[in-house]
């Protein structure tokens, strides 16, 4: 065991402080990673401040993680010391299972072990993520960065990107199809990225004339105010593929309206539940489908780092000291970033 | 035109009495029928009490429609005098949309003529449909009933079979499957048999103990007392496919909790709005498929018809005279009819 600095919240209403945790001695397929880069994700506000419930504190939260190897276990095969890598949202799983087996790790049988605020299978010890000075992570859930690539706006790419390049992917986006993205924050910003690199035509979705511009600047082809009854009358049945990042309850109804038949509106936000209610009709009436989507696998979370290098896509994102973790928090609450912030861990030795 | 003897809704709360219609003139690619048999759907109900507002009376329901050819238009090259057809619930569609070309008529973009209680695209006459002693139809709306069917128990394969069919067609359903089944109705008995049919291992879930019996005699090979939350708890994440023919409001998040991940629950009926609300987790968490599904092109009409003469499969239907329909109406809203009414239109001649 070696101590290791990190900021963390105590309780639900503590804030994050500095708070010294314990990381595990390396278990032979282990390497140790001294943290250069951390992404901050909305779901650490959530744990930081127990939203869900299921916060077990003290919280280390940071599952969006850059940094560089500095040991590896004696079984560790495919990195060396000195490499730049990347961890996400998931250190663990069973290995073993179906979905293990197809490279699905966020959907094994017996529950992937989150980064932060999971439960260690060996040791029992709840994980503590990336707003630290470094982390142990068994190198099946860690990822190589590619060269080509920034280590600060890749760090956004292992959570905000995998989300939304996972579905994209999944349902093979490509040129001719009309893609919509709803909402314009770290995930929708990546949405855009992504879909326009896939060939799609893209529409940004936004509920405000003010965003016109930004969605343009961001590459969206097409923007539709969703205020605007009008302006939804006519995209009825004119699209193919609808990315929902939207983290609050709203209607879904008026956006699956929008969809082509056979159209699929992909939901990547917690809405618990999904109110106003969903009519029946908007989807039995044109096959329509409403399908989640989690985060992405190991395999496709190297993908999406690979697709970035290949089609020079990063994430806009603005710079931290982790002491103003706190005051980003509450600026992320209001949806004052653009579009991640990303920690840069050598404040943490200040 | 010619007058025909039909039975029809006057009100929303007249029931159903002998009303004399006028059928068209045959136009050069129609064809007109004498009707055998007619099932009942629930739909019928709906439209006969205006249920959903848009009835326009008066209304002479049914649209699962068994006859035979009396007599054809100049144009027609598929159905001569004397043949055995079926007309289900459309009559008519633009037939040149992207929907119509790839046999999706119930898609189409300028929306299909539903077979009564539609509006013709020619004259602009509200349509009348199967509860009369013929009707005429373009022979591109006009089903071939294999010989190998016997008329009456097919004629509930029109809607309940292509309801059930279409959906389980489309997502490839096959051997080593596995297939719940919501809901053991007209719709549900036909959905054990084609799931059977296509090699799935089937489950019925019934919220009475007092089904289990009747579920095995329809083929099931399981079955789940939905009521019962451990035979629940023990089925989480056991299924490729929900097929739900559930008629009333019901909470989907147990249900969707039952499929694998990419599992897909396949909602048929119109549950407006869908309350309890959905959990978006549940369909997140596991990337699940909702997915609506209207009953079936031309083409795939033809298919189940096929299919139903090809595997053996009939409807269990009960035999009704038309003059006891509103008695059978009462039946079907106890849900008391094994498994579809279907009239033999040789009463109406009484």
């Amino acid at each position: 065991m070696t101590t290791t600095k990190a900021y963390a919240a105590q309780s639900n209403t503590s804030g994050l402080a500095p708070h010294n945790i314990e990381r595990r001695t390396l278990r032979e397929d282990d390497v140790s990673i001294e943290i250069d880069y951390c992404g901050v994700c909305h779901t650490d506000i959530h744990f930081a401040e127990n939203d869900w419930g299921m916060s077990i504190y003290p919280v280390v939260p940071g599952h969006e993680i850059i940094g560089h190897i500095t040991a590896v276990g004696n079984n560790v095969t495919r990195f060396k010391v000195g490499d730049t890598v990347g961890v996400g949202c998931m250190v663990d799983s069973c290995r073993i299972c179906s979905a293990c087996n197809e490279g699905l790790e966020q959907f094994c049988q017996e529950g992937m072990v989150s980064t932060y605020n999971g439960q260690d299978r060996h040791d029992q010890q709840i994980t503590y993520g990336g707003y630290s000075e470094n982390i142990v992570v068994s190198e099946r859930f860690v990822l190589n960065i590619p060269s080509q690539l920034d280590p600060a706006t890749a760090a956004p790419i292992l959570c905000a990107g995998i989300t939304t390049y996972s579905p994209l992917k999944h349902f093979n986006i490509q040129p001719g199809h009309k893609v919509g993205i709803l909402g314009m924050g770290g995930l929708g910003h990546m949405g855009v990225k992504f879909a326009k690199a896939m060939g799609a035509e893209v529409t940004i979705f936004t509920r405000s004339e003010s965003k016109v511009a930004e969605a343009k600047k961001q590459g969206a082809d097409h923007v539709i105010i969703s205020r605007d009854p009008e302006q939804m009358a006519a995209a009825t049945e004119t699209f193919d593929f609808l990315l929902d990042t939207i983290p609050v309850q709203h209607d879904l109804n008026p956006y699956i309206n929008c969809l082509k038949y056979d159209g699929v509106h992909i939901l990547v936000g917690l809405l618990e539940p999904i109110e106003p209610a969903l009519q029946a009709s908007v989807l039995v009436m044109k096959r329509r489908i409403l399908v989640g989507s989690l985060i992405g696998g190991i395999p496709e979370t190297q993908e999406v780092l690979d697709f970035c290098a290949e089609h020079d896509i990063s994430c806009d994102v603005e710079m931290l000291k982790i002491q103003d973790i706190n005051s980003a928090y509450e600026r992320m609450k209001k949806g004052d970033v653009k579009y991640r912030f990303v920690i840069d861990m050598a404040s943490l030795k200040n």
